[in-house]
């Protein structure tokens, strides 16, 4: 199952995408948000209505973030042994991590598929980073590794985008990796059932039809069962937490020359089996 | 002024903390939180209830962290010259911030006044770190440096517990700064009228009233305009965000031998015209 948030006659809402279009899902389960729903009964609760008809075209909805109100976002660093060396010689200082390398991205700074990826006034170092977003279903804490897969409820695609110049002002990338409308996150999330093995799947990079990252999650450092159950331990998990779990060679700072996005720029983020994230970029008026 | 939140009766409220007890001012300003005051008519509403009898003793309610709901929470890392060199002597790759080293710190970390410290289970590694708060009163972004005491509400005490064996998994700290029970938040929000200069402070922590961190506000790095407005450019500030400043030298993991927080210590985070946070080391059962 696919499922989607959106805006429809001025309200949330989220659904299934079917072939045919979007299934409401709000008024059919009486929950309001993909999130109350993986907090309460699960994404098998949408099963049954999977095959009745669409109550509105994908084309009629404006979508939201997939999950846009989640409680925790934590994207992991430096998680593709490619991606490592090329920030490694691009001379930031990035040992090769022992365990997960986490920060926490505030879902303030999501954008939809389809919304604009915003580039801020104050730096033109606007950044790419195709990932692998988890989505978790059912919480819990110090989780174990061969539990972790149950505790996911999903996948989807994530775009970090990162304001080069202000994340290496330090050691921690927080501020680089927290402008508005910087982590562009969607256009759906897919159950894992659909995906088959989260391990072996192809993920790439366009920018304006060019390929610049073209990797595959069978290269990550930290698998999606090692991330889960790292990221349990320090607090709960809760459902509907976010993790984006790292990004492959080919950004755009580590490149010589450097390529940074452009406005009008179209990214788009495609994962096998998951689906494609496409944003234009826009500069930030203010 | 000096504002508490607390419990009392079962109910989370909040007040202003006088020679005499707590005056209520849930009841009187008719809003639930301290958060709220600051996100709607501000800490001056409180002003004409300051010589009001009190409603209750300090001793009679179980005090809460300062905000504890607080939409965002920024830690200033490496923020005194000496904690610096301290941290790069013990092998750290810490260059020098360029601009004010942010991590998050996620409000479920915090404790009160007098709540214990958690030392998780999976660590014997845990740290204490002094630092002075900055509440946010009046949200905003792109906060000019001249113009960021105006968006402070006040100041208080910190105890950034530090899981350090986690904190340096990576280069990013994230979960060594986020285990459940780690940031001790309190006891009160002193406003900066009372504080003075906020540059000129004397901060200290003990563990069972041994000095072992003796600094100065004006030892700061990057003071405490320069990080409000740097913190306000990427995602706008909110009222009631919490900024943890920095701790200046004297932690445990750099001292030969390392000393590090063992169940049944006692912290006392004490800062000139603030006040002292006080909380007792436990081991987390689980």
């Amino acid at each position: 199952m696919r499922f989607v948030s959106y805006i429809a006659d001025s309200k949330p809402g989220f659904g299934l995408a079917t072939e045919a279009g979007i299934v409401d899902l709000a008024a059919r389960l009486g929950v309001p948000s993909l999130r109350a729903l993986l907090e309460g009964a699960g994404v098998a609760a949408a099963a049954p209505f999977a095959a009745q008809k669409a109550d509105r075209t994908l084309d009629s909805v404006t979508l939201l973030p997939v999950i846009p109100d989640c409680a925790h976002c934590y994207c992991v660093g430096v998680n593709y042994e490619d991606h490592l060396r090329e920030v490694q010689a691009a001379g930031v200082a990035r040992p090769r991590p022992k365990q997960p390398s986490l920060f926490i991205r505030y879902p303030e700074t999501f954008v939809a598929h389809g919304e604009p990826l915003v580039m801020p006034k104050v730096s033109n170092d606007f950044d790419y980073e195709a990932e692998l977003a988890i989505i978790v279903g059912k919480g819990g804490r110090y989780i174990a590794r061969e539990d972790a897969m149950a505790h996911v409820a999903g996948y989807s695609c994530f775009n970090d985008g990162s304001v080069r110049d202000w994340q290496f002002h330090s050691s921690q990338v927080t501020s680089g990796k927290n402008f508005v409308g910087t982590g562009a996150f969607g256009p759906w999330m897919v159950t894992p059932d659909e995906v088959g093995d989260v391990g072996k799947l192809a993920i790439s990079l366009t920018v304006n039809g060019t390929v610049l990252q073209d990797g595959n999650t069978s290269d990550l450092l930290f698998g999606v069962a090692e991330i889960v159950s790292y990221a349990s331990a320090f607090l709960p998990l809760k459902a509907g937490d976010v993790i984006a779990t790292g990004t492959p060679a080919g950004v755009g700072f580590s490149r010589k020359p450097p390529i940074f996005l452009k406005p009008g720029d179209v990214c788009d983020v495609r994962i096998e089996r998951i689906g494609t994230l496409r944003n234009t970029v826009v500069k930030a008026a203010e």
